[in-house]
């Protein structure tokens, strides 16, 4: 076999069959296969994609180039969750907890944000004495005890993924849809759940910009997950906006509080609602219908409340600061972004937000950066509300002074107010199962 | 400027600008852009192509990385011709001695036959003395001395060329028209000369299959021409068939000498007017069909087998080896081979017959092998002739005995004889120029 054929055949639109994707990966793993040959193919793939068959052969093989996490020491059906990304998206540490009180087990392995978007794992370190880093086997103890733990994500999941990524990340090949399946897919794979809820974020604050690339990611990604034997089913869900009124770590963590209590914003109430019930229907745990109400009534009865402190002092964290949200350290300074239009507020621009919040020092520019967990944004009035001149819009929270006023153009610059009635989407915009695409 | 958003720029089918190409040529060269960027693009080139400007442009920038020949110490216009390679075609040393005897300046560089193909240095080799490695100042002189002298290709001609062929031949994107275009045209810009006239072979022994391909080919190539001020001719000759009936280099040139004498093959005589005719013609010697008549004259009138003698004298060439072939040294090995089928020949893999001679030892399978100047192929019957069973279609000719079988079966194998009647093609398919197409 040789590369070249591969490139060409590729090239040509023509399938390649599991043993040419094995020679590929491995390959390629191994140092054989030379960056610049990779990289021709990736751009051949971007041009003439890879059918279901072959995006799961290729998944497979990315998922077994490094360590297969062995979770059968955990008794119960083992649902993970994964979402693409959004800004303000804290609904791990909504809907862990909700389906872990019925239980569903959640072994989950999260990443760390990078960009404009969050990342779980750095939500949770926000609370004093929380530990992500936990071996195996303490990992797979407390979720046998508790239900449920979030770890960050092993140096050696799908080594094969990160060599790949960092290749597509300078040729121009990062979009497309059959290697961001792989790639999300593969550590999936790896992670070792029994079924798998994807949360595909749609808009302006998320990867994938519209609505049918979105189901198009989905799709691929479900078929992955069906052909790799673990029940898949994704929510295409709205990031024109961001999720709640909370952007930055240790405010996203108050506000997963105040959800749990059933005080939350009602967007993110209800996202993660629908979460949890997906969660829950594949766990089997009934109807969707059903589930739904399942998860509504954890929030009602406080049980999931009750099992997200079990869940962080499990993991050493502090839960008087749960008990008490005003014992989070404040940021040292705060402004109040004004509106100088009058109005209705027709669109967010999600990315530029979530990249205001990055400058405040809620995320990082680069691997290296430190986080400032108090630093972040309060959205005061989101899309669809009504705005004066002089009405507040956003109140931005950092430990660095000189950050605020870019912060304060990019918040004032991603706000679109003006006459014209708006009419908000759906909060789920789509269901995509094995058989079936449902469009809400 | 950053290389990956020129990948994406291309990958999304916008034109790169001038200075966008600079960067690229100059990056790869200079080993800032490394392969696996460069790859991606060639691959993105290959899907979304590069218009007539970006090609010329690049071009320009690839034949500018390297020695730019000049030849402005030559008296007189000075004509390049250029060939795509096909086989048996020795038709520079036919047309170059004709348009000299009519003072049209010929300063070639050419190419080593690898491949199926023959190149035109190593034929010249295979006479006795002749040198075709000369310093630029003995190569100027000669040409305004004799009117024509063709050396090896300079090793420093275009090396931004070599760098991207290599790559190109590893990465599956070879095949890309505006890419063929710029590694022709770039070495011919690079050669000084002031007009170009380009034969593109097509069929089955040529690297271009299909006319339209080849159309559209030679358009690129005289677009590139004439952005670089460059007046430029394009014929499409038909290599369908072998050109002539001697394959092999001795065995060539003695063909060369008998069309010179007026005594060679239809087919390589009025392929060889022709090309010469549009040299002629590109040197401002009248019109097609009076550049045509002098082409015929001068082979009528010996004036061309006089200057070919004196050319060959000129780059230290034993003439007397042309005066009497019988003197060239014959293979040692020749074996006959016969039809098996009654009929006529329908179709010659060209392609294929040209390998057999390089297993007969015409030509090289890799770089470092030696040429057997005497080995070759005699084609006895051409496509459109009857054939009886028995009947000798072909001749080997070779120095190492155990290459005959071998041959013999692929001699036989790229006959297709039937009872079909044949019709076939004209000779030159078409003729294009910088504002017109004309099929004949």
């Amino acid at each position: 076999m040789r590369m070249y054929d591969l490139i060409h055949k590729k090239r040509e639109g023509e399938e390649l069959t599991k043993e040419e994707i094995q020679y590929i990966v491995k390959g390629y793993v191994d140092g054989n296969i030379p960056d610049y040959q990779m990289s021709a193919l990736l751009m051949a793939i971007y041009f003439k994609s890879m059918n279901d068959v072959e995006t799961a052969t290729f998944t497979n093989e990315v998922a077994h180039s490094g360590e297969m996490i062995d979770l059968s020491q955990i008794e119960g059906v083992k649902v993970d969750k994964h979402s693409t990304g959004g800004v303000g998206d804290k609904t791990t540490l909504i809907i862990a907890p909700i389906v872990a009180s019925y239980g569903v087990k959640v072994a989950k392995m999260s990443g760390r944000g990078l960009g404009h978007t969050g990342g779980t794992v750095d939500k949770m370190e926000s609370i004093p004495g929380m530990q992500t880093t936990i071996d195996n086997k303490d990992f797979i103890d407390i979720v046998n005890r508790v239900g449920v733990a979030v770890i960050g994500q092993s140096g050696n999941l799908a080594p094969a993924d990160k060599k790949l990524y960092a290749l597509r990340d300078v040729t121009a090949t990062v979009d497309s849809i059959p290697l961001i399946a792989t790639s999300i897919m593969s550590k999936k794979l790896a992670a070792g759940n029994d079924a798998i809820l994807l949360d595909v974020k749609t808009g302006s604050g998320a990867f994938m910009k519209t609505i049918d690339d979105s189901i198009e990611l989905a799709k691929k990604m479900v078929s992955i997950g069906k052909h790799a034997g673990k029940n898949t089913v994704a929510l295409i869900t709205e990031m024109d906006i961001p999720l709640g009124t909370m952007i930055g770590n240790s405010l996203e963590v108050k506000e997963v509080v105040k959800t749990l209590k059933g005080e939350g914003p009602e967007d993110l109430t209800q996202v993660s609602i629908d979460l949890a019930a997906n969660m829950l229907y594949l766990a089997g745990k009934g109807t969707i219908e059903e589930c739904r109400e399942l998860a509504r009534k954890a929030i009602e009865n406080n049980q999931a409340y009750e099992k997200f402190l079990e869940f962080v002092e499990a993991q050493g964290g502090d839960i008087t600061y749960l008990e008490d949200l005003e014992k989070f350290e404040k940021a040292k300074f705060t402004k109040e972004v004004r509106s100088t239009k009058e109005g209705v507020i027709h669109h967010m621009d999600t990315e530029m937000i979530g990249t205001a919040s990055v400058v405040l020092g809620a995320g990082r520019k680069t691997k290296e950066d430190n986080i400032d967990f108090a630093a972040g944004i309060e959205l005061v009035l989101k899309t669809g509300d009504k705005v004066k001149v002089g009405d507040t819009i956003a109140i931005l929270y950092t430990n660095n002074e000189n950050s605020l006023d870019e912060a304060y153009d990019m918040l004032l610059e991603s706000y679109t107010i003006n006459d014209e009635k708006i009419e908000l989407k759906p909060l789920v915009l789509a269901r995509v199962t094995e058989d079936n695409v449902e469009r809400f």
